[in-house]
């Protein structure tokens, strides 16, 4: 039995990255894992189901530098993010073969846990397991502590959301909307903007390559201004929004995803609006907001029972596809919450 | 008794400006106002006794902009901003001639105000009345409740302050060590890094003109970083700063005057740390918060009749030199807070 082992794809990262990622910077192959854990082990068997592709994963595929918030990969190691996974094999007392759990597990077939420190127990299967990638996951507290606690939103107030129909995007847009806000989205393919206006709910929404003029594109959608900005972007379209906040707005700082592959950042040019007007710019990440999570689950499963919110996904099957997926969140390939199908239950 | 006229010499914006401000910008005029209120006038005359230069200034000599949150000068008109006074005529029941109040008024010996909305009657008079124009006044406020209330301070934290000499700076720094906070200034003379280190109390402070390099020396100042910035200027230094912000570092933006001037403002680059740092940028303006006025004004007299808080001024004497002494503010030629002394009670 301890000699039976199991084919084992997995994704590694070739070398650090500069610029763009391409699928080349990322190597498939092949391997194999013991399918039992070795005696008195500690440890936790996953099968993979879901692998999740997020852009601050970009930033872990960077040399090191003293301000990364997570480390970055070892070159020639597997890649890590969140995933879905089954327990196989189990010397945790916390964890039984068959648990489906959530949280940090590696880009490959099965992966072994030495601590579930990263993985939570899932407690809903009544809904999709790829969920919890998205919505029940990572990007969903995100939006939901993003939205509801650094915007301090209000009733009746205007919320733009860049990168409107992303994994965290769509969810700002439809937490904002529930509170009675007027909110208008963007994205970069007529598909996206249609699915933000006739699927999400978003009053307005527009594709922000096809405007010439990013300032006068929110002076359309917002003629009076816009209180709250929830940045997925930066750059250009940052520049453009401190051109269009209200007094008093509320720029929360999710993502800058415009600007994760450049050398050379874009300037920011419209910094006198934060003191004309009286901003408060915040960045945020989700890890600092952890033990808001029960407080979020019970709060979006209800919301997702009730057909209050909706959820699109992008999922692509077999993890062989799962670096051209990573790597096309960064020229908007997806449609939706990025997801590598890498096995059924 | 109605025909007596008293001499009135003023000060006019010229034309609205563009770029940095000079003394041309402005005339001096001579007119006269009558020594007496007419019957029935709800007015009250005011003798003017000292004027106050304050960089926000700048903004309304420029052409308005929807942005502004101060009306723009009317070219030809007299300039307005904050002042002491003595009534020397009143129709308005709540003021006595004799009376001393400070708020806004005419650059000019003289001035009728219609509406005394903008002036409050001065309860303190064993200071030098100079001080309401500063540490008493707008500029004391400014720096109260941007440092206690915007930055979120606690004990022991790291505060950086730029224009730190300045009349807000040299406040800001003050109250930072009160709170027992370690605080490092920046100016751009030796005199004023003396002043920072000799008589206001800084922990450290460096000339900025003389860094090649403003990240090394904030570097070398905060070898851990900086928990409050509290911004004066803006560009490069802003740039330099957000390298070197702690997590959960805060950024109070209370002026931006190496941009006032600009017609092309610089860009600000390193955005990025404000998401990987989760910083706090909040913009503010002292009008939002007259309210605390009351609690301020006790908190300070206090510190100041226990010694506590010092107050460094730059007095020029006679009107003809308010237009000087303005315009010395943007290339730094003030050590402390400007004052023009027009006349003696």
């Amino acid at each position: 039995m301890a000699s039976e082992e199991l084919s084992n794809k997995r994704i590694l990262l070739k070398s650090y990255v500069t610029g763009f990622p391409s699928e080349d910077d990322m190597i498939l192959t092949s391997a194999t894992v013991p399918a039992k854990l070795p005696p008195g082990s500690t440890a936790l068997l996953l099968k993979n189901l879901f692998l999740s592709c997020d852009p601050y994963m970009r930033s872990r595929m960077s040399k090191p530098v003293a301000t990364s918030y997570r480390a970055s990969y070892e070159p020639g190691s597997v890649i890590v993010g969140y995933g879905v996974s089954k327990v196989i094999d189990s010397g945790n007392p916390d964890f039984k073969v068959g648990d489906l759990v959530w949280g940090i597990t590696g880009w490959e077939e099965y992966t072994v846990v030495e601590s579930p420190q990263g993985l939570s127990k899932i407690k809903y299967t009544d809904i999709p397991l790829s969920y919890y990638t998205g919505i029940l996951g990572m990007p969903g507290l995100t939006a939901y502590v993003g939205f509801n606690h650094i915007c301090s939103p209000k009733t009746g107030e205007t919320v733009y959301v860049s990168a409107a129909s992303g994994a965290v995007g769509q969810l700002v847009g439809q937490f904002a909307k529930l509170l009675g806000c007027y909110v208008v989205g963007s994205a970069g393919s007529k598909e996206k903007v249609d699915l933000l206006k006739n699927k999400l709910g978003f009053d307005d929404a527009f594709n922000y390559k096809e405007e010439k003029d990013l300032d006068a594109a929110l002076k359309r959608c917002f003629p009076d201004g816009i209180d709250i900005y929830f940045e997925n972007v930066g750059g250009k379209m940052l520049d453009a929004v401190l051109l269009n906040m209200k007094v008093y707005g509320r720029i929360a700082v999710c993502g800058l995803i415009s600007q994760y592959n450049l050398t050379q950042k874009e300037g920011i040019y419209n910094i006198m609006a934060i003191l004309q007007k009286r901003l408060r710019i915040q960045g945020f990440i989700e890890p600092d907001h952890k033990h808001l999570y029960p407080e979020f689950l019970e709060t979006i499963i209800g919301y997702i029972r009730e057909g209050k919110v909706t959820y699109v996904e992008d999922i692509v099957e077999g993890i062989e596809k799962a670096p051209l997926a990573l790597v096309g969140l960064f020229t908007g390939q997806n449609v939706g919450k990025q997801v590598v199908l890498v096995a059924h239950e």
